[in-house]
């Protein structure tokens, strides 16, 4: 069944701004080939299909594009955002002007299938960590330009947000560390002048630096590049010191290794390789003329 | 050695522009951490490192990024872009204001990691086609925003550049042939009405399908979806039927392909996979104090 | 008739922001005579008309102006773009609040006179190789800002376009020349490297040039500054030599040598007053209450 | 004598705003020929040479248009702004990266020539009205975009500016009389309310207009396409009636009729042609290695 | 009564230029909390009510707040802008999605109190001239960004405007004075430039400034920082030199003293307070879910 | 002493954008007045002076507004930001073009004036405090398009900042409590969702909602509107309940109420009048040539 009454609302400003340049970008002064071969009044209808197993997301944004390209090219999706579809599923359908809809294609299946690429391979590490009561978590490893989209991917998966920039949390990391001489001294400073509603998490390498952080007072500590022994070790030291502490594990995760680490028992496990390495799913536009 | 003078030139307006846009993204009001945990005087130095094998590209796009947080910050690229290097091989360093290069980090690590991804990808396409008069090329199918430097990537990596976009060549795909009635149709179209300095390229999926574009006059043709067979026997009829043709082969080439295709004899080979499929190639940062 | 229904169709973006800028410079910070002297809520009509023979071209771009001026000002065309009408033709009527009217009349009326100035030029020109196979030409000697207008306009002066900048087509002018080390040198550059989309069109000013262009493989040449027996030596060689090859005109040619220029064979002559020396046609606007 | 010094002072923003939009208009995604033609460390040198006797402007905006382009290029005037120069006069000289200056060098001559044209052209005007105490005067009929630029040229060209837009000046015209009810009507309502700081101006199209005009507290007034004799008998009935009033004329005046106008004892003559119609003046650039 | 078809109307671009800067700076990244504790489709109404008595103005700015941040939330203003209300009036309510309306509440509030607080400080300085036959006039002491807003405010609580900016009048203040070496020269200076449309006013500090600036032809004087006996006797004099001169008096104007100065005779009193010091208005908004 | 060597060091971002709106709103089309008495060679020097006691802040801005005028002007601070200082202090000193400094004086004592009467207003609430425990806190009661510089002045006044925005901190205020349907239920969402470096404030508005808030879990409460011994009586009761739950004050405090609201013991009082009603510090410039 079709949302076709999605099609009239505008859609919010930072996508549209999104399509805009990525329109832009594409167009350069013009679809000349489209001009050639297609007349001015041709109406098409195109189709959106899934050409592989995906976790679908990005028709927000693809509907965007549309738009920002041509308000009265109608778009309605198919699908939602973050169903999982087998090959073959039709995704959304696209009707209107025949120039309109080949002008806005290529950057439309662009979002669609970076994006359906982030959500698919977030849901594998998901699946992953299924009953083990740590969640799948994002990174700053971006796209430039991309950050919102892609994290909402993330979270389309299944996965959960880190922070979305370098202002809405404060995370001490070893170049921190290194440049305040000890974490120690680095939880301190950040404890001292922290705004009243952030809290401090500290990344740490072993024990003893997690030690020295959890004496300083860090509220969540990030165990980066160990073992999942050596995670297991530093989970249990934490919550004897301090139960309610946060404790995050990084680097050295991968499909094959996420559910050792998740069975380690923290309560985040994050991932760069979700939006810095994520294959573009694969995602094809059929137009007729009607 | 160092090219340290590059230090002082400013960046072209579009890097610097990127490099804006994605230091706000990142820095949203600011970097909260930093701010407490380093001083405001601190100066320190910083090495990119390669952590895999990889080709380099990007380093100018990180050195935009420097000096668009701070111009103070000099930037010295160690290797050049397109340099293939080994795991362990310092890239770039950094130095000054420790506050400014731990701003800058992630985003600078963001476009080198994507746009190294890239580079490398290529040149794992190309050295397979290697003595086969075949060239690796480009499609769109490109990161919104980012058009213009992941296809310098790709030149890096030794592959050549298809359109930039829809106004810089003339190609007619499935969808144009669809909506203007038969290839022959949209490429008589499209001769007829095309700027004089422009050629006219027509996607066709069987041999039935470029012999009408063919007789229709079309300048280049693109064999969509065909088997290395399939490719062979198209290239030798048009061959025979316009010597000066050019042959272009796209649909289905992977790593383990791309050779067979090579040697079928056309003159580019496509693939979108080189841009929206290239994993992340993996570079740090380790910064000290100074 | 009028295109009563064009009112509502919002104009596309670079006519709107053209508009908004436009109205800009010309309001600062408003329009303090009309506010003075005409009341708030007062509404009227006007209606462009031509003071002499003119080729109309600017109607949509005066309806973007009053469209972005005040999106509820209708705006109705009394004539089509490109129609040739006689003095005292009614162009446009317009109707709404008075204050918005007078406050987008300067805009309007200062595009609508220099596009329709170059269309008119430009039907000139094409009236008078009317039957040679030649075709008139724009340059790239626009109005900073207003390239696709102009270029607009001059098609609907029956005119056609050249490039419309750097990125789409490879010219070899008199300065490539000099700094290539000589025409064959230079075309010989750019059929290595040229994108595969793309022809090679090189500047010539004698035989021996065109000689060593067409030796060196450039796909169309253009003679610059011979006079009419030159070009048709010129010719007669180029099509000897290659069929195929397109030959384009310029410089010296006015409307009382066009003709003969025509009749020496070219396919194209390009001429820069099209769009530099256009002298702005007259119209004007009469506003009455209502 | 160059103005060497000149060169390193960064343009005021509004001519680098337009000059970095008009070069990308120029642009697109890059200048192809030159990217293949030249090599890219290869410099040059160009000189400006005026093919026709001229007065010069622009040379700001041409410098402006280089250093956005590419700060490196040396940019050196050989004359002044206002200069009358014959044929065969060297204008300026480049001198830097040969790409650069073949980005920038159709930009540059667009503002040069076109701008060149404005002065030219204003002052055939002024040579006319010479010992007759009347000024030469510009209007609101400017290209879009370039209204600045054009009013200056206007002044190099020995012209007076009027108003910059719709808030510098009141001027009630043909339709505020016919919207407020009178032109009495209109005056007095402009001086009722007018902003302590500026005059009114009313225009006027016969001498009982006039009158009114002048009953009703007009600080100037326009006398809009009379004839020569009924301007002076306008000005004496003025002078006579408010010896401090400004007299304006326009309106069916050009070089033939501009004195017989001056003669008749206005204070100011304004000209839409000074900037609607101005030709382009002819100015090349002639590149050689270096 | 409601306005409520004022609901439909797109505010002007300035006024969504404002509103979006605004709320970009208020929601960063977005509303966390809101988003965690209010339901995506929870509906909501709000009511704006006055906590003092006040001079409502920013009403159409607040209408703009919530359309920016969605258009559709419908805003209905239950009083005029400029009208005067008791604590506990209602002045608008909103009304739709609850997340909406929460996220632009700040953003609306702190327009809507800073305006009103320029207009209810107006209203006092005017109600204390009643009858003298001088206005209460603003200057361009305001807060960078809202000048226009802040201008209108001062008309909604009574009060004239003076310039704009620095480009719609001449104003000769102390530093031209000591600029230029004189009153008098300064004066003449302007008046032998001016545009014809632009009156001169100059500021001076004593009687024998005045008698300099009449007799260079001053349209206007500025009285400095004098006593109200000191600004009668210049009044007179000025007066009877130049009866049509306009008389402005500025500094040391309280709410205490300035019914002294309005009735030493002067035109125009101007107050920088108006703006630069003017408190907030009290307003608060109510929100029930519906 | 003078910080000569500011001079060189380019503005952040930001106040550069601040600075050119700032300017541009007071420019318009350019400073007519000085144009006309000012030479446009001289040269000047001003002098900034307190003309209260109060205490700076804005110098950086200041220097911003200069800088984006005319670069080439020197300004030199002559105290330090947050200093407080007796009428007749010198501030600062800037020399160059006297064009330019009349054309930034007015921008740049806007925000002096502002900015410093924000820190100084702070300073007093400070003062009022002293030896309590209590520190002064913001809120986003600011203005539009200034709030970081506003939050920095009250940070010079001794104050502390709360959120920056509605991003970066949760804050359950009284509408969300009605919208979630009770101050436990919104506590309990924004618990379980809420990123895991962001903590949880309440507002609540008596000791039962305060008991509800702490139950569910908050981080820290805001106690609204409640006198000071119900102050007294609520941090009791927090501090019994969870020792480390921060307790915050707003509502109905003013300089006379401050100092016994400190001393029932809270950790952070916000007041809105720091930066909503702060009256403009008052502070002149004094130009001479030079």
């Amino acid at each position: 069944m079709m949302e076709e009454t999605a099609r009239r609302v505008r859609p919010p400003a930072p996508l549209r701004e999104l399509a805009r340049r990525a329109l832009e970008e594409d167009a350069g002064r013009g679809d000349v080939t489209s001009e050639l071969t297609v007349d001015e009044g041709a109406r098409a209808a195109g189709r959106f299909v899934a050409r592989e197993k995906l976790v679908v997301f990005g028709l927000e944004a693809a509907r965007a594009v549309f738009h920002e390209a041509d308000p009265e090219v109608r778009f309605s999706a198919l699908v939602s955002e973050g169903e999982e579809v087998v090959a073959g599923t039709g995704l959304a359908v696209v009707e209107g002007s025949a120039r309109s809809i080949l002008a806005a294609e290529r950057v439309a299946l662009n979002l669609l299938m970076r994006l359906s690429g982030v959500a698919t391979t977030t849901r594998r590490y998901v699946r992953e960590v299924v009953g083990t009561g740590a969640s799948v978590v994002d990174t700053r490893k971006t796209t430039p330009g991309m950050r919102r989209l892609e994290k909402a991917a993330v979270r389309a998966g299944g996965g959960v947000n880190h922070r979305f920039g370098l202002d809405d949390g404060i995370l001490i990391k070893d170049n921190h560390v290194a440049l305040a001489g000890g974490v120690g001294e680095a939880v301190r400073r950040a404890r001292a002048g922290a705004p009243h509603l952030l809290k401090v998490e500290a990344e740490v390498e072993d024990l003893s630096m997690l030690e020295e952080a959890l004496d300083a007072g860090a509220d969540a500590v990030l165990l980066d590049n160990m073992s999942p022994e050596e995670v297991a070790e530093a989970v249990a030291l934490a919550r004897r010191r301090r139960p309610e502490v946060v404790v995050e594990v990084s680097g050295g995760v991968d499909l094959r290794s996420v559910r050792a680490y998740a069975e380690a028992g923290p309560d985040l496990i994050s991932i760069g390789a979700l939006t810095h390495s994520a294959p573009a799913a694969d995602v094809s536009l059929e137009v007729v003329p009607c």
